[in-house]
């Protein structure tokens, strides 16, 4: 079946909806009664989503709900903001699905692994966006990766976000038909991000392509899955490919957090830490504590970044 | 590019491995030293896993982590065990990527949402077996669901998991390759499972087949996403041919469940409950109690088949 190129939104687009609220691309929303965004047990009727949100310029996303818990806590603390960072509250306790914290005007929320698990969140992050009348939002991806040719702990700024393919797109089937997504993601946005890392001591960053793929193991030329039928030359002569034409670390979310923040006009960026180099391993050996530094590092990039765009810093 | 079909596993290779250790497909982890089970935190040099998990005969698995450890704690009163079933405690709980509870024979396991999140858990728990020298293991999928035409709460035992173009079959690119894995079941343990049904007062049962897909929102045809670029009867007649081809419920985890399941011929069951028949609607409204009434159908018949199979009752 020739699959569809959809590209609602481009940089003029984007330009051009500076200081408006966030847009969600259903007509049928409208005529909705209520809203009910099941996976965050949050509704338009049960709660007062722009009392509750409407404050909201910065949303961080990332697998783990212990990581964007920590990360809350941490935002606290930079932004010296009143109040204790331990009583943050989870918004979705009653929930497992994901997990929420809001910390002045930044939302931490967790989406698990995977494209699937992180488009179910996104939709409902864009609706909710909407409902609670965000202006001029900004998405960040703060998460882990398997490095390309890069030493471990070098935090990746992704330019593309391509696929298993390495093409810059993301394919979805809707309704029976493939329909093909950009993942073009905001350049300036990036480029402020590489320079926040310039002014932040022993903070390793690079800017480069970023690979995802919907398998962890024989998706991403793993030798130790439950499943491999492939030799060692062939997985490196693959992550060799990849190093040419510009992946620089892989990872699970990126192709449809890029394509679901375009196509709504949302600035958006992803940042992750590689935990290993590929060429050199698929098993992740790092002892804990080496790891739980690592994960820190995008967080205290899109920290800076933060607190310079709130005027906190110079 | 052309797809690659692998049947590694068919029923006869199934009966033949009766009685036999779970086989994992990959030639490389002969030779490694030490196996990390990365996203589980365990590993064959830090635990004994014969100890730990050798005898166990039944996994059960399903998205929500709260949800199986209400599993656990159900089989534990079930099948009549020593101790206090509030004390289970999760033997992953050291990570938050997924939960796992052993209750004698019992492993239950949560998932996450997902295709690829649920193939990361496959990958660990196949080769977690393996290095334990399990035998004659039975996995189950317990989860919820979309019905097609059917009356919320009623349970689905899957006859044949389809993707999105109500094909038989799994897909997935490994090394830039596509290649397309059968999702075929065990035909007599459906069998076995619906006769349990019938010896269960009000459980409304049916066994059909259940279409997995990678998107919660547009991917099901749903109308109440973030995006969405079709009309009522442009989803109505879509859902309308999944019903045609024998499609009864909705998820989105079931084609790499069966697929996996079957290479490495492990015998396999997904049965889901609905939620609410998607020809009447999109949104879950249904009250919280009800909702989690409906969950506790498939343990119950889970439960009642393992009784069963362990002579707790005829």
């Amino acid at each position: 079946m020739a699959p569809i190129l959809l590209n609602t939104a481009g940089t003029d687009h984007n330009e051009y909806i500076e200081h408006e609220e966030v847009h969600v691309k259903n007509p049928h929303l409208d005529s909705m009664e209520e809203d009910i965004l099941y996976h965050f047990n949050l509704g338009t009727k049960t709660h007062n989503l722009p009392e509750m949100f409407g404050d909201i310029k910065f949303v961080c996303v990332g697998g783990s709900a212990n990581r964007m818990k920590s990360f809350a806590q941490f935002i606290h603390e930079e932004l010296a903001l009143p109040g204790d960072a331990g009583d943050i509250r989870d918004i979705c306790a009653e929930t497992d699905r994901y997990s929420m914290y809001k910390v002045g005007p930044v939302l931490s929320i967790s989406h698990g692994m995977g494209v699937p698990s992180i488009s179910i969140m996104l939709h409902e992050l864009i609706k909710l966006l909407h409902h609670a009348r965000c202006r001029d939002v900004i998405l960040f991806r703060i998460g882990t990766s398997g490095g390309v040719g890069l030493a471990p702990g070098t935090v990746v700024i992704t330019d593309r976000a391509v696929d298993s393919f390495f093409q810059p797109q993301f394919e979805q089937v809707v309704l029976g038909k493939v329909i093909v997504r950009s993942t073009e993601l905001d350049k300036d946005l990036a480029q402020e991000l590489l320079q926040c890392s310039a002014e932040i001591p022993n903070l390793p960053t690079v800017t480069g392509n970023t690979m995802c793929t919907h398998d962890f193991y024989e998706g991403q030329g793993r030798l130790d899955g439950a499943l491999c039928s492939f030799s060692t030359e062939e997985k490196l002569e693959y992550l060799q490919k990849a190093h040419e034409v510009g992946v620089r670390n892989i990872e699970m979310e990126s192709t449809v957090f890029a394509a679901m923040c375009r196509v709504c006009g949302l600035k958006a960026a992803v940042i992750c830490v590689t935990l290993l180099n590929r060429f050199e391993g698929d098993q992740i050996t790092t002892p804990h504590s080496v790891l739980t530094e690592y994960q820190l590092r995008p967080q205290i990039l899109v920290s800076h970044l933060i607190k310079k765009r709130l005027g906190l810093i110079q």
